[in-house]
């Protein structure tokens, strides 16, 4: 079976991501899409909107074949290291086709890109290595180096699917047997666009109208529509227990927490009585070192309390916790298993309770948001359409 | 001056604690009446229901001439560790004569039972070490070494006030002049109960009146009345912060905390998912060897983050923070300072913030439970009256 990988965090999941299944699967002339998708925590260091089996579900309902969580050890990161999870996770699977949505130009030949990366490894590993500076981005980092070295090399921070292409392409290009790309071009234009007049809107723009009470049916599934009047989850609800987290944690438990770099726990520590909201703290702290998504993932590891150790360790620990599957999908899976070298898990119990501590743990309290999500490890099956 | 002591929670100040006052002051025949007061954290392990500075004024406007703070660290304790922080600190100001409410008969002799304390000392406090088991109550501990051995001691579990009144005699008795002691009959018998016919109910009978918006005012000062209409502070404000905690927290993390003795941490583990509500997770836990006291003061430790190491640092650092004089209290203060061995605090400032360490971090989270609690310690200065 022919099988095309999609990477996603499904925020919620919206027709341009129903869109992108379809073309991605014609344009691999895949049997099987497999999704790996965020579980609650995501890239831009916030709380998903649903939860990640709601979500799931959207997905298999729109042609998702297979969907697998990326753990939130790799989801809530910069894009490079959510590229590194994602990719190595579609490798795990055996997946033979990446298909990812671009804002860039279709004139960026990614599988070039690719094969130059393959062809400069070494090279770009040592250059990459001397630019390991904690305050510049992923994207700031492929900037300074490429944009003089690789002619075609186009880039811009107001592109966030592209630099995520050149992430995706860059980490598949260090394994031998590379997956095939396939970008396709968006729909719309921007990702940060508010109009929802046509018929695929943004992440962004379809999560602030949610908050404003505005229409959306225009834009998503009916499934999503009806999902998203159920509940919504924001980072506003667990202000609260961030503050309190802050304000009762010493500058040296401060400290443990992954990321939190350079005396970032005084900074913390002198502006949190201040602040009166989620979005103040935020303000308060960001400077033009810590971009308001930096620090954002920061509150989170520290909310979920998510300890420097603790993430190098899950690194070292991979699996794949099955989320949901349609019959193709049950069936690639039954096919492959054997040869796949990640522990697979379809039921979280006591044997998995150590692998997936941090996901657990993080899921523990994004429960606590609202006391209609429901349990999301212990005992779940993977949802079968 | 001729001082008496009371030590007090006001939790919250009603008309038996003014009958104290009034009897206190003529059985002493004080010219000045200090009062020991809990912080914001009680001895029975729970928020108080108004906080400090509100609690103090109300006692210095029904006779108190100068309220101090018991710290968290000694105010959060059971019964023997209370008896010592409190006593110290009267000793600390100077104070001459002891005044306490007493539910044992009239009979009984307190300052018979100090000098018969003050003559065995050694030979007691080696009783004591023996018995220096964290599972037996001080009560238990006391019943134990003494039914044999003094006469006339009487012990019950329904006299929690006759409990607290032989621990002041025993630390008191510690001291080489030991104040003297006053013991007054509690108008009411029973601490547990639940009228309000009469003038004087107990603070137990005046809390479950207000949750359950009952009239108060004949049993309390207006003043009192008037506080409560403004806000009310129980155990159930800080559920959500208590499970987040919990659920958080590694087990390495939690056996930190102050009296997380004998796995105590795998049953609060083990619980917390479990348990909808406080009192519910206080059942859960609760056993013959931990008395829901105990754990409720444990679930305190762990909500302020205090810490086995730093609690016990506290107690060799002590201070006399002062909420609130009337024009002789403030005199009195003056006239003794430069021989009073304690600092002072009448402002705190960056200088205190180490010395106060706990209380100012247990009173940030005590706080969170409504917008309407004001800063508790940065920039207060003593209430006047």
């Amino acid at each position: 079976m022919n099988t095309c990988g999609i990477i996603a965090e499904y925020n919620p999941f919206h027709n341009g991501h129903k869109y992108q299944l379809q073309k991605a699967k014609e344009k691999a002339q895949a049997d099987v899409m497999i999704v790996v998708m965020s579980g609650n925590f995501l890239q831009r260091g916030e709380p998903a909107i649903i939860d990640k089996w709601t979500r799931a579900n959207e997905a298999l309902q729109q042609g998702a074949d297979l969907v697998v969580e990326l753990p939130v050890h790799w989801s809530l990161q910069s894009a490079d290291y959510f590229a590194k999870g994602s990719v190595r996770l579609l490798h795990a699977l055996h997946c033979q086709n990446l298909s990812f949505g671009t804002d860039n130009s279709t004139d960026f030949d990614y599988a070039s890109f690719g094969r130059f990366m393959l062809a400069h490894q070494k090279e770009f590993d040592k250059a990459y290595k001397e630019y390991d500076d904690p305050t510049l981005s992923y994207a700031q980092k492929i900037d300074r180096l490429l944009s003089n070295r690789y002619p075609s090399f186009t880039f811009s921070k107001d592109q966030p699917n592209h630099i995520l292409g050149l992430t995706y392409t860059k980490e598949n290009a260090s394994f031998k047997q590379p997956m095939r790309i396939h970008p396709i071009q968006r729909v719309k234009a921007s990702h940060h666009s508010t109009e929802l007049t046509k018929e695929i809107a943004s992440a962004t723009a379809i999560r602030q109208a949610v908050l404003s009470q505005k229409e959306i049916k225009k834009v998503v599934p009916v499934k999503t529509a009806e999902d998203l009047l159920f509940y919504q989850v924001s980072w506003e609800n667990y202000w609260p227990l961030l503050k309190y987290k802050i304000l009762t944690s010493s500058l040296s438990e401060l400290k443990e927490i992954y990321q939190m770099v350079e005396g970032l726990e005084y900074r913390l520590k002198s502006k949190i009585k201040e602040a009166k909201h989620f979005d103040e703290l935020v303000e308060l702290v960001k400077s033009k070192r810590y971009t308001r998504t930096r620090i954002q993932r920061l509150l989170c590891y520290i909310l979920l309390n998510l300890k420097d150790e603790a993430v190098k360790n899950a690194w070292q620990h991979n699996y794949l916790h099955i989320l949901g599957f349609s019959e193709k999908g049950q069936q690639y899976l039954q096919q492959e298993k054997k040869t796949i070298s990640w522990p697979i898990i379809s039921k979280v119990g006591k044997a998995q309770e150590s692998i997936m501590a941090l996901t657990i743990q993080s899921d523990n309290v994004y429960q606590l948001a609202n006391a209609k999500i429901t349990e999301q490890n212990f005992g779940k099956t993977p949802i079968r359409v």
